[in-house]
């Protein structure tokens, strides 16, 4: 028979959550340790293979894991490996085959990717990508991050790196500068903080417009922030929207191109804009869709909750 | 015993070629039959296929054929279809089940697929792409097309449509007017007719420049007419190609952002251009890639003979 459950692991920078999932993506147990601390990845495999055997034990669930499914900043699927994560100490300039090891540690199949591979593969399990065979998962959070599927398959390319669609160049003369080093990408306008960006120069740039916005003060401006004021009627702020829907809109056009996904997955903190966000994405994808693609791609929202996602995710790894 | 041998079939809007290929991309015989005259796709399909049978009984080979793979333009892979063909008029506002039409008429399973895929799958099974999975086959003619090969699958997408990188983009603002209805379209710049457009603007905008593109009168300036004056030392030529290349360069970095291919194979009339378009294109990568992607993606000038790649294109469809 084959085995019904499959461990999840999010290893975030400061904590890492894992669960035991079943296959209709339900998290049946969950325990978690920190991330921080650790100066060897020996270590920190040995810390998390323990918690995790102790949680498949503790439930009699020994012999029915059929493997680890692992999230991981700058995973690379293609080898198991992780490099120069950002934030892990013990990942920096050097590649680490964390795959390997867990494996090793656990006596079980282990394999991981990076953070928006595995939020596509959670959709694709048990989310909104549910028998789709070709879509792009985007994640709006603090970057924008991207998972795309092509023929019911991760694209991650001959180095196990493809799929940063927030570093797809969008404004070329005079874009804004990206922390990649690079500028007009598009993570600098459609991520959260692309987005106070924004809410930064239009109340700059019209410097008489009034807004709910101005009094703010002694705080930076946050996209929630925005989000609120677009409720309350606050027209400048329904602009900053409209401005990053257009900007959003524009660039899945070029991405339909690529892959003709059958729809785009919004996740993350903007993901819950609402309409402010997705009636102008909407529309730039209306107007600047080559036609024989037009009507054709949806516009999705995440239905994963977005504290268990990344563990699902993960674990979606695992069935493959 | 697997079959020897698979038809190629490369249907143009005036020309039908085709010919029987062996597993090492070698054409041992061919022919082919015109497209034009035919107001019904059965009456095509019965011609074709008589003249495809009668290749195969001529040479003794009946029985000794793994199938059929067709290049035809606007070709749907997924489910064999071709609709809306430009220049075949028994294609137009209809859907043809073409592959199917074949199959029953010659007895051979058959697929199809449009011309740059089957360039892609070309470069695959015979040509620079042999042993890679992930790469892109960027075809510089009149247009631009694409062919884009993923852990060693065709993109095709939902709708079977996807890979029209001509048409990502890549100038937002009063970009050129492309042949789709929209502007700023890769192949309004990258194309040869896009290289004939920038000599024009180039020598519209620096009127007192000496060029001896300039000689040329009476007829339009060709994308060849660029290339001999570069050859030649013509300053204004070779700023003609340092600007196709540049843009072309950049949008190769959007490219890898996306799939992270181990190469671009470079096909097509353009593609002859040597150093003149490949160095401004390899400056244009290494200037504008995101770190991750630095340095690790090739661009190749496909090997396969122009005349002969169509056909080993469509032929390599039929080994799958």
């Amino acid at each position: 028979m084959d085995k019904p459950y499959v461990i999840g692991i999010d290893m975030g920078g400061t904590n890492t959550a894992f669960g035991i999932v079943d296959r209709r993506g339900e998290i049946l147990f969950r325990d978690s340790i920190s991330t921080l601390g650790y100066t060897k990845g020996e270590d920190y495999v040995n810390d998390l293979g323990n918690a995790v055997n102790d949680l498949i034990e503790k439930n009699n669930l020994k012999g029915l894991i059929k493997g680890i499914g692992m999230g991981v900043p700058n995973g690379n699927m293609n080898d198991g490996t992780v490099e120069n994560a950002a934030n892990i100490p013990w990942a920096k300039g050097i590649v680490v085959p964390l795959a390997a090891m867990m494996g090793k540690k656990t006596g079980l199949p282990c394999s991981l990717t990076n953070d928006a591979n595995a939020a596509a593969l959670g959709e694709m399990a048990y989310g909104a990508a549910k028998g789709m065979k070709d879509f792009i998962v985007i994640t709006l959070g603090t970057g924008v991050g991207s998972g795309i599927v092509s023929n019911g398959q991760l694209v991650v390319g001959h180095d196990g790196f493809a799929g940063e669609l927030g570093h797809v160049r969008v404004i070329r003369e005079n874009g804004r500068i990206c922390g990649c080093g690079r500028t007009g990408c598009l993570e600098t306008y459609a991520s959260a903080t692309g987005v106070t960006r924004t809410a930064r120069e239009f109340m700059e740039i019209q410097p008489e417009r009034a807004s709910v916005l101005r009094e703010i003060q002694h705080r930076p401006i946050t996209s929630k922030d925005v989000y609120e004021a677009a409720k309350k009627g606050d027209k400048l702020a329904i602009e900053i929207f409209n401005f990053t829907g257009r900007i959003l809109g524009e660039a899945f056009c070029d991405f339909v191109a690529f892959s003709s996904p059958k729809a785009f997955i919004l996740f993350g903190g903007l993901s819950h804009s609402g309409s402010f966000l997705i009636d102008p994405l909407k529309k730039a994808m209306e107007d600047h869709m080559l036609n024989v693609y037009k009507g054709k791609t949806e516009v999705l929202i995440s239905k994963l909750n977005d504290a268990e996602a990344a563990i699902l995710g993960a674990s979606a790894l695992a069935w493959e």
